[in-house]
């Protein structure tokens, strides 16, 4: 049996997956899923997809920069991965959820006050990024790409989704987007990011929908 | 240089990197920070625990159980150790610092509803730790005992240091609990968690702490 991966692009972590699948030329039958007409939730998803990346790229023999083979080079992505759970992923998805999906897709108001807070911690969040992990490295954990990288740039694109100005005013983080898009191919990025580009454009969801849907989404989101 | 691991045993990650070191004879030198003097905030360990654990797992070619070779093996590991972060993590540590260290040691009060709320999630998480992962298993990924037994146990015991019946009416867990503390040594597992089962008794932190450390806590526990 083929490997099959189950993906709504909507969803970072989704992204991650099928960019990290199709670069490396690993063969993979696709399964739509659409969240936003109830499909399995992105809680799940998101929580699997760093062990579905590093099961990959293990199972497939993927070059090493994305997950290196010396211990000290792979703690520093595995250091990065377990940062993003708790911090920039819950911000970046928070904005994305307070800025358009709430509104836009389940018809729910965000205060100005609740707005502004979320989007103050991504800024936080994003500090922590340039000066943390990416300081004046050309890549989060090192002179290559790693996963590492690819986890953060498809989380990123979240609030970009949402029309926040995430990398004005940060030069060094616009530079690394751009060699990160670079590595990863443009023509890869840019059909992976096609969905959450076209976030606010959401149909709203009926009421069934959003009656099944909102009490996930503010659990996933608090 | 050798090894330096810079612990405070109240914290969940210090408890599990401690075991982990000691049980495998990794030699180190212990640098105790006392967090609830103003050491370094737990967040920044918390956070980065994991890593630490991965690292000494593959510099130090410990037994296969604690993070196997075997692709399929290692991704139920990884599985585990990215759902924690945002799930049982957050979950016991807010267990902790709601019911006894936020009015114990802060001297702030927490609100019976604020608290049962939290206890209600703590139990979501511990039904999730028992039906989607430990199963009928003997441990959490299998067989055998692996980093996440360690992380999730090192875990649980928070909310236990905390005066919560984790274990009540969970006869699954309890086994689980029983096998683990005998993987790793009954002497070993003691020590390591004297610290948390004397949370209660903390002492009220003065002023000029409770003022300094407070709203980092209120972050770490949103």
């Amino acid at each position: 049996m083929g490997l099959e991966l189950y993906l709504d692009l909507l969803s970072q972590p989704c992204r991650a997956v099928y960019i990290f699948a199709k670069k490396n030329r690993i063969p993979f039958e696709l399964r739509t899923v659409d969240l936003r007409k109830g499909g399995r939730p992105a809680g799940v998803c998101a929580s699997e997809s760093v062990a579905i990346l590093l099961y990959l790229a293990r199972k497939y023999k993927v070059p090493d920069h994305w997950y290196p083979q010396d211990p000290q080079a792979c703690a520093r992505v595995d250091e990065y991965l377990a940062w993003q759970h708790t911090a920039l992923r819950r911000n970046c998805l928070r904005a994305l959820w307070h800025k358009v999906m709430l509104p836009v897709f389940l018809g729910e108001l965000v205060s100005p006050e609740t707005l502004a807070a979320t989007l103050a911690e991504l800024d936080m969040a994003l500090q922590v990024l340039e000066g943390k992990f990416l300081q004046d490295k050309a890549f989060l954990t090192g002179p290559h790409v790693s996963l590492a990288d690819l986890v953060a740039i498809t989380e990123l694109m979240h609030p970009v989704g949402a029309g926040c100005q995430v990398f004005k005013g940060r030069p060094k983080l616009a530079a690394w987007r751009q060699r990160v898009e670079a590595a990863v191919g443009e023509a890869l990025f840019q059909e992976a990011h096609e969905v959450i580009l076209k976030a606010k454009d959401s149909q709203p969801a009926d009421p069934t929908l959003k009656q099944k849907m909102l009490p996930k989404v503010l659990a996933m989101i608090q």
